[in-house]
């Protein structure tokens, strides 16, 4: 489980982003999984800029973001980087990991050091000299058809595997079940409707019966729909009774 | 890495979308992942035609994507409904499941039957009426003080999360369940047979067709018991008319 002060040293850079939206965007993944230090390496001013100005449940990230020249500054209190990439480059030293591999590993060196995850532009990615700050790669395994993300998305979905299993997660107390004897009432009034309405004969009564029973039994009803249900059959049982 | 005939079950259904940006990075996610069945239930008019023009991967998702002016048209043809939320609402009948142990539960369901999975406007979410025609409920776990997600990413991270590691899945022969129109048609004849017995009058009946549209599906009938059931209720209601 990813503790709070473990997401504290995660650190996202994302160097020369184009559009003010995408800046928004991951800054608002940010704040939904509780990852605050973002750190931006040459944006495009203007996309920094529109970004900044925006109104949001994000901007507290976006008004705490760093803003570096060169990328190796940004990654100097970092004892990980891992670069992220769509593509399998040739000729690259660096190990290529899942992000559900990766996210394990980021996890374990979280508990004693900060980690920074980067992402390049949405055009080229990151360059040669970017990823030679990489430890090792990271991909979001996608479909060969169309390997590329949104870089928006790509954060997303890294944040939520790395801060997975966060928080304990609020367990809903389920209502009880209903009991046999419930359920028998049910299957009793369901049983004599039928027999008024003439869907089961006395030479299919006790098959019916049988039938009836296993059925509502396969509902899983629980105590309030058992309730419920009884009650809606007996009105309509009295009803067709009634002359 | 995904059983393509198995995510070529679910569909990624978009209630009342305002933003087409959003739109358009949903079928980037769905093309990332190779879900390729969109559908759009009253979309923004402006919004639906603008992701449309948009030129670039995701195209082939919004070409194909179909349009629907209620929702439970765009579910007809499926087995297990789930809708998403952000918020944990007091009273809900529906079951919570995060989306990490909601996906177990639909990676299973997708060997048999259809999946939905429904994502409402980005100002409001799923209405009350919306939520009726789920089975149960999914979200993505984030921090209390920053909950709601972004759409396209909500849509991004959700897909991910189903998409990964089909081939590990065990197929279990589950009875396929009963699809989404059955479940309806069983619904309105038994609405039918309350407001005839007089259990529902003029005034309790919408608030009665959503308590049993919702105690139906809860029901979780398969394909057979549903068959069953509705030949029954048509049976009783054939009587309770007949003078």
């Amino acid at each position: 489980m990813t503790q709070r002060a473990e997401l504290d040293r995660l650190r996202v850079v994302l160097v020369a982003t184009r559009n003010p939206l995408n800046l928004g965007a991951a800054a608002r993944a940010m704040s939904n999984f509780g990852v605050l230090h973002l750190r931006v390496v040459n944006p495009f001013e203007l996309a920094f800029r529109e970004a900044r100005s925006a109104v949001g449940l994000a901007s507290d990230v976006l008004a705490g973001a760093e803003e570096f020249h060169n990328l190796a500054d940004a990654l100097s209190d970092c004892g990980l980087v891992i670069g992220t990439t769509a593509i399998q480059h040739r000729g690259w030293q660096h190990p290529l990991r899942s992000l559900e591999e990766g996210a394990v590993v980021i996890r374990r060196q979280l508990s004693s050091t900060p980690v920074a995850i980067v992402f390049g532009s949405e055009k080229t990615g990151l360059s040669n000299d970017d990823l030679s700050h990489c430890h090792w790669l990271m991909h979001i395994p996608t479909r060969e058809e169309h390997l590329s993300m949104n870089l928006g998305q790509a954060v997303a979905i890294t944040l939520y595997e790395i801060a997975r299993g966060q928080k304990q997660l609020a367990t809903f107390a389920l209502p009880p079940p209903a009991p046999a004897a419930e359920l028998e009432r049910i299957t009793m009034v369901l049983l004599e409707a039928l027999d008024t309405s003439g869907y089961a004969t006395p030479a299919t009564h006790a098959i019916t019966e049988e039938k009836v029973r296993r059925m509502v039994l396969r509902m899983g009803l629980n105590a309030r729909d058992a309730e419920v249900l009884l009650g809606m059959l007996r009105q309509i049982l009295w009803k067709l009774r009634s002359p």
